[in-house]
């Protein structure tokens, strides 16, 4: 018996990212969805304007999860697909330890090659 | 009497650039609501990754249209908006000259400020 999975098309792999990350499982979308060479590029004034691989970009969700002090609503957009890209749009009202609450935005650009993630653009 | 006229917000930017886009005015697009200092990235294969300036990027575009041999259809999605930036999908059915009919896909990504689109990222 095969135990081989067919891989995702791009849209399933936007699908389950944004129903993960509705879930508030956004660490366990990564671990999921991810690819071993993951590229994480995002925008100044990010202190990691770029970062490779699983465990780092794991690393950095981890210490950006540890900076919410509370999560006081938000807003996952529906995934727009385009050839290997998709796109979502998030909106999160949080407070960040030692910064008060904020409306933070964000457009996230994701590139799927053989069913995974393998780059991914955070613009904010 | 003032002539002075209100900053379009980021969805009305964004409104406009598709409603225009459909309409098939995209250097028309670029023309009104570029900012003068526009910084455009591209992706790898494209051999512009960076350019500045409207003019620079407007001649980009009109070198783009010129390869262009027949144009048999597409899809510009509605825009999604995130604080400054909001994403448009697109998909152009087209014959490029010597190059065949093919169906190409693009993530576009624009950050508005000050009722202009002051920088774009194109994924394709």
């Amino acid at each position: 018996m095969s135990t081989q999975k067919k891989l995702m098309s791009t849209q399933e792999v936007a699908d389950r990212l944004v129903s993960l990350c509705r879930e508030g499982k956004v660490i366990d979308a990564g671990e999921e969805l991810y690819g071993d060479d993951i590229v994480s590029h995002e925008s100044e004034p990010s202190p990691t304007l770029l970062l490779k691989g699983k465990k780092d970009v794991r690393t950095k969700g981890n210490q950006f999860a540890e900076m919410i002090e509370a999560h006081h609503g938000g807003k996952i957009s529906d995934p727009q697909v385009a050839g290997d890209y998709f796109t979502v749009a998030w909106s999160m009202d949080v407070t960040m330890k030692g910064q008060g609450r904020s409306m933070m935005n964000e457009i996230a650009v994701y590139k799927v090659q053989d069913g995974k993630i393998v780059e991914e653009w955070c613009h904010y």
